[in-house]
């Protein structure tokens, strides 16, 4: 059994906690929360810190991007072995390094960036160019949720609450639908040229639509499709396209486990979903995968 | 420079012959094959033995899944590596076993079972059941020639010649369009009702057509689709879907010149597509790679 903790309790932290349950060979030390009370809750257990668990051979880090680095470092010099869902794709080779070197100080693995985009998507373009070397790639997101862009609108002065939905308009351009509540005797269309004229949203096209509240709107399902049209050898026009309709953070969590059970085969380092066999990824024996699978 | 012998000279083996003249990174040692003609063709060299060819490192096996286990084995204890397209499923575990004890031997490595499926598709599928570990996968092929059921067809006593393509029916089942040339004097009626309950056809709805000859309907497209709806962690109604429309020999040469890049980088023995790390699949330094598709 692989002994996990799952660190930080939102939505993805939720999600993890299901998805080590559901898992046949794994087994949940504890969730480390800031916030949450201590002490037993059903039947696990919050704690203030990783070092109240024991046995802990990976750590399953469900936080927000900002505090990932840090964190898992702080993990990795521990000797524990952490799977995080870092999601700012410029800056996830400077974190690799980053946590390359504390791994191997801590003679353990980690696998940064595991999630819905980047994460599942990631492995799902690199094969496509396996396939097509030549060629292009466009990802579309959605129709859901984008907490990025969420929080760059909630920003705005005069909105007290707020959803950015993306939709994608193919080619990999996308359509932000932003649904604000706005404070009293706030200009809206003041409030709209801002959001317009943000950096998130500058160079879509974004539709802004006052709201009387967020809550009733909130759904976690997401979308992708990518799609290549490329080269094989010499041979033009293969067509290679992945699409899927999911929720996010029960995805996301998922994908962490499977890859937990991956990192823990690796020699110290840091790895990428890229770096990961996808035979190590699934629980049970070599033989059964390959005749089922293969 | 990876230097890369082709054995057996079909589409496939041209395709590969092509694939490695469009990789950067790899050079064409040549050509082995039984029939054809030796000395230069163009600008590289046919051959009778992969002896005549000096330095190769991955010989990209390319003949018909009934001579692979035979010949990767002999060439696995020269300590050269191999890739091959063995696409019997039943038969790939047993493969695996043999050539890793060949691999072994060999101080080499071979990666088995690489093109359309078994191959790309099955880096799919495992990839699927990563994402939403419970639920069911269907593959889905066509419209295209089958190989297998063609030589079928081609056995029936008064048929002269046959083409059998694969339609798509959805959730795994399939149709088989079979067209045959008979021979003078044959009875079509009798044909029909043999071809339809041969093995290969008896458990598919299956249309037999008369064509006056073959060649003009031959195509090399290929198509597949896998659909899973499954769960990950205890969240249900995850939909993945993957699609490809595709030149059949390009994309399995294709596979099989990536997958040599990653098996030339493992310790002795025998792998699958499973096994290889997508990010060694692919030309180019691991920044660029990381940076570029994570």
């Amino acid at each position: 059994m692989i002994r996990a903790a799952v660190v930080s309790y939102g939505n993805i932290g939720r999600a993890a906690v299901e998805a080590i349950g559901a898992s046949p060979d794994f087994e949940l030390a504890g969730v480390v929360s800031r916030s949450a009370e201590c002490g037993m809750r059903g039947n696990f257990r919050f704690v203030r810190s990783i070092d109240e668990l024991s046995g802990v051979q990976a750590a399953i880090l469900c936080g927000p991007s900002v505090h990932i680095p840090e964190i898992a470092e702080e993990i990795l010099k521990k000797g524990i072995s952490t799977v995080d869902c870092f999601d700012i794709h410029g800056e996830v080779f400077g974190l690799f390094e980053r946590l390359d070197a504390a791994a191997k100080k801590g003679g353990c693995a980690c696998v940064t960036a595991v999630g819905f985009d980047p994460g599942l998507d990631s492995a799902v373009r690199a094969l496509f160019e396996a396939a097509a070397p030549g060629g292009l790639t466009y990802t579309d997101f959605g129709p859901g949720m984008s907490m990025g862009h969420t929080v760059a609108v909630k920003a705005v002065s005069g909105v007290s609450d707020a959803l950015s939905v993306t939709i994608p308009a193919g080619a990999g351009v996308h359509r932000r639908m932003v649904y604000v509540v706005i404070e009293d005797g706030a200009d809206f269309d003041e409030i709209a040229k801002k959001i317009k004229n943000d950096p998130y949203f500058v160079k879509d096209e974004t539709v802004v639509a006052r709201v009387p509240a967020i809550e009733p709107l909130k759904d976690m399902g997401h979308g992708a499709r990518i799609t290549r049209k490329g080269v094989s050898g010499t041979t033009h026009n293969q067509r290679l396209c992945f699409e899927m309709s999911i929720n996010n953070p029960a995805l996301t969590a998922q994908m962490m486990i499977s890859a937990a059970r991956a990192v823990l085969k690796r020699p110290p380092g840091a790895y990428t979903i890229l770096h990961l066999p996808v035979i190590d990824m699934l629980p049970g024996p070599q033989e059964e995968l390959i005749r089922r699978l293969v």
